[in-house]
């Protein structure tokens, strides 16, 4: 309606550079701070030693971030939009296989890099342990439901074009069993990837092996023909139209 | 080398009694405990409460069980010994697609029935949580490594056998691959088993329903010819020769 209206506040030069460089140093701190979070846990990590880990005084951090948890929420609000930027980008594919696919490479891809944030979002607190929580496990997981969401519509699509075999007719069914598949290898990935015993015999087998054995299974068993090979040049961000 | 020998010290119809009695009660004091746990968290249950819930005095519970770790400890030895008899039961099934079908319900039946114990077991503490760890955490799960050992010998036998299309020839990739589907689907009923949001657009789907399209989309995709349909009376424990 008021797209004619014209831009009544453009920003001053001064405001612009303020801008980017709040965006650039709220990002520095983010990024150290996640590190620091997977290697020393939620509990061990305080923003006086995020602060002192960049080199800043405490009190230039408080400008960005009024508490632990602020900045917490902030990185878990940029992981899951990379996540759901990476997920919408599949959705231009026009094949509902290939799409698949790639969808299911960007979720793993996402796991793996942000093993915390995922158990945090995936995995609630243990019964068994004292439910003391951090924030996101008071949210619900919007951008997740995002995500399953475009994981039902193609297989929707797939199976209304016919794509799929008889017998799986049932998109919630198929799109839950492709979750929680990808769900499993990541898991296992997070939890125990470090562990030798939980290799079952064979520690030279990578994540990406086990991403790709389950990608084939998944494939010959629900499509009448094979989903196209992955392309190694054309993941996630960089789906094409 | 000693099975020749006479049995040195009979035990007495006391002994016997004083036994049998020890089992019964150690075994509702699990049984409570267990229930509470799942109910009230780890941190909330005391020896104390478990004592008023049995109306026992505390002093005697503190004779079956020294502390609540004790007791936790053989909670989960005694489920994890529970699960093992099931898989090896199962291993007297001479056809191993059928074994296989077999160990993953008996696997599945499991961790749904055990939610608490299951997390524990496969999902170490969150790194973002302060890690304060119930003894399971600390031991590491050979009954576990003992499962993975049987599903492992399984695959390769149908493998060995000419029952897997030709492209799946690691046993390792192919029982991880197992796994980690049977896994990621007891994960997602275990943490989301109630989020109707979490059943993608159908509530009505049950446990069973999923166990199912997965064991059919892996034999399907994994199998030369179908595995046997599962026969509901035949389940776990009920192996047959």
């Amino acid at each position: 309606m008021k797209q004619d209206a014209p831009v009544s506040q453009t920003p001053t030069v001064s405001e612009l550079r303020r801008e980017r460089e709040r965006a650039e140093i709220t990002g520095r701190i983010m990024d150290v701070a996640r590190r620091m979070f997977v290697r020393d846990g939620y509990e061990a990590v305080t923003l006086r030693k995020i602060a002192r880990a960049i080199e800043y005084s405490p009190a230039a951090i408080y400008q960005y971030f009024k508490s632990k948890e602020d900045l917490v929420k902030a990185i878990s609000e940029k992981d899951q939009q990379e996540l759901l930027a990476d997920i919408l980008a599949c959705m231009q594919l026009t094949n509902p296989q290939e799409r698949l696919v790639e969808m299911a490479r960007a979720y793993a891809q996402w796991g793996v890099a942000h093993p915390n944030h995922y158990l945090l979002q995936l995995v609630p607190p243990f019964a068994w342990e004292k439910r003391k929580s951090t924030p996101q496990q008071q949210v619900p997981a919007p951008i997740l439901q995002e995500a399953l969401g475009a994981l039902y519509e193609t297989v929707k699509e797939g199976i209304n074009l016919g794509r799929f075999n008889e017998k799986y007719k049932d998109p919630s069914l198929v799109a839950a069993t492709l979750w929680a598949g990808i769900h499993g290898v990541i898991m296992l990935e997070i939890t125990m990837g470090k562990d030798e015993w939980a290799r079952i015999d064979n520690p030279e087998i990578s994540f990406e092996d086990r991403f790709l054995t389950l990608k084939e299974v998944f494939s010959d068993g629900f499509l009448k023909e094979p989903s196209p090979a992955v392309k190694p040049k054309n993941r996630g961000r960089k789906a094409k139209k």
